[in-house]
């Protein structure tokens, strides 16, 4: 693990690490910020960030101002990349920003030639916590949320790993990517089709609408969602809200009137999720 | 005066927009930052930021984590280009970031081929203004701001221009850009020399530490500079401190302890900035 650079930001640190990763056969780079605490001999508990679509571990850390709040309450942030990279890593022949490079789905892939390094979901469930809490003045206690393709990525992850995080919340998340109703206009079915196969059974396992039904824990879920957002339709929380009621998992869904999808919404309202996951990763 | 995007921050509004410019001969582009009472019917006082070195009006607005506290406050914050922009714009033959594109000092370039449009002086001191009382729900009550060659912009366009701006601060500003114990090590020296011409003593128009011995306003300047910033020996503030002591000029240093020149350091401190100002244009 190779420190590539660090600014001190709030009285902690905001560093980005790379390192050679096993599941995603390639170097990775990451993003963490350390509140005063951790660089003074404690350990703090971690929030995890899944970036979107296009994004690496430098949007949110640049843009969504949380280091000021995790400062103040004395938690980590790890903010991974959103796909595997390099020379040897698959690129969407198409070029769209929605398939490969930036486009990683957090899911594992099992299609050539994407399997050979599009493992996020192994990576960031498994091998990007196992590598900061060996190395960084983290706790194994932890919280995960994102934005987009992120948030879409921190339900998955979440429903998937029971009992491995303390809370969960998404900003603008990619809630039904399987979804047959919107056709081509989904991000997600044409790149589940490259990355899992056609058959569509497999992609449920990474829709968060198909796997709520089956959850042996019932993990709140916290939403912030723009209602101006050109993604509405696309991103379809409401069908996530339909699946928890129908059967009985606990969902939050704030409808923020006239926010958009940039960044500008994710800083608008996360002090109030940083603040949400503290109450969890600190009690 | 053309609306290219909006996003709602922070309950106001986010705003980016293009005007032909009579200064610049060009088309500029900049950005605004509306509290919600601007958008309710108030008018309300401005805070204008200028950028540093390869920077546009988007920098600060999406990396300072500005909005929160100019909302929570009422002020309006304005940021304009850091150069003149475009196909017909001068640009440097050598390619440096320091010169050209980016890199308009804030001064009036007299020397072809930058003269026809590097006005930069004109524009942000009156311009821009003019335009933005004219065309937006803000008053005529300024105050002013910046980071490194913004924060040269700040302190020279606020020193020649007496009773025109409430409160002015500045991070990381390069206070003395014709230095000639810095030679070509200076940022400023080469670029000024292209601009400006190679007599020297034009320079001091616009360099802060040669302006402040003769001022008819004495308006108190607060700096705030990182104490590891690679650039901290271009900087010299402590020749602003010098110069501003020995004519009893009003002067604050706050050196960070740690902090390097990114824009981590300016969002760890912009608050106390924004409160500062804030006293001074809403009293």
């Amino acid at each position: 693990m190779k420190l590539i650079s660090e600014n001190k930001s709030f009285g902690g640190m905001h560093r980005r690490y790379q390192h050679e990763a096993d599941t995603t056969q390639c170097t990775m780079t990451f993003a963490v910020y350390l509140p005063r605490a951790a660089l003074a001999g404690a350990k703090v508990p971690v929030l995890y960030w899944l970036s979107g679509l296009t994004c690496t571990d430098e949007n949110f850390m640049q843009k969504a101002g949380a280091q000021r709040v995790a400062a103040e309450l004395g938690i980590a942030i790890v903010c991974p990349d959103t796909s595997p990279r390099g020379e040897n890593v698959a690129v969407d022949p198409e070029g769209s920003w929605a398939l490969g490079l930036g486009a990683g789905y957090y899911l594992n892939a099992t299609q050539e030639p994407w399997a050979a390094n599009y493992q996020m979901f192994d990576y960031v469930s498994r091998e990007l916590p196992d590598l900061v809490e060996a190395k960084l003045p983290v706790t194994k206690v932890r919280s995960i949320s994102g934005h987009s393709m992120g948030g879409h990525g921190a339900l998955i992850v979440a429903m998937k790993n029971p009992g491995r995080y303390r809370s969960l919340s998404a900003f603008a998340p990619i809630c039904h990517p399987s979804a047959q109703s919107l056709g081509a206009a989904s991000w997600g079915r044409r790149a589940f089709a490259a990355l899992l196969g056609p058959d569509e059974t497999k992609w449920h396992a990474y829709d968060a609408v198909a796997l709520i039904k089956n959850l042996s824990e019932r993990l709140p879920i916290l939403i912030d969602q723009g209602s101006s957002d050109d993604a509405l339709e696309r991103l379809m929380p409401q069908a996530l809200i339909a699946a928890a009621n129908a059967c009985g998992h606990p969902i939050t869904l704030n409808m923020r009137e006239g926010y958009d999808h940039a960044y500008y919404f994710v800083a608008s309202f996360i002090e109030g999720h940083l603040r949400y996951h503290a109450k969890a990763l600190l009690s």
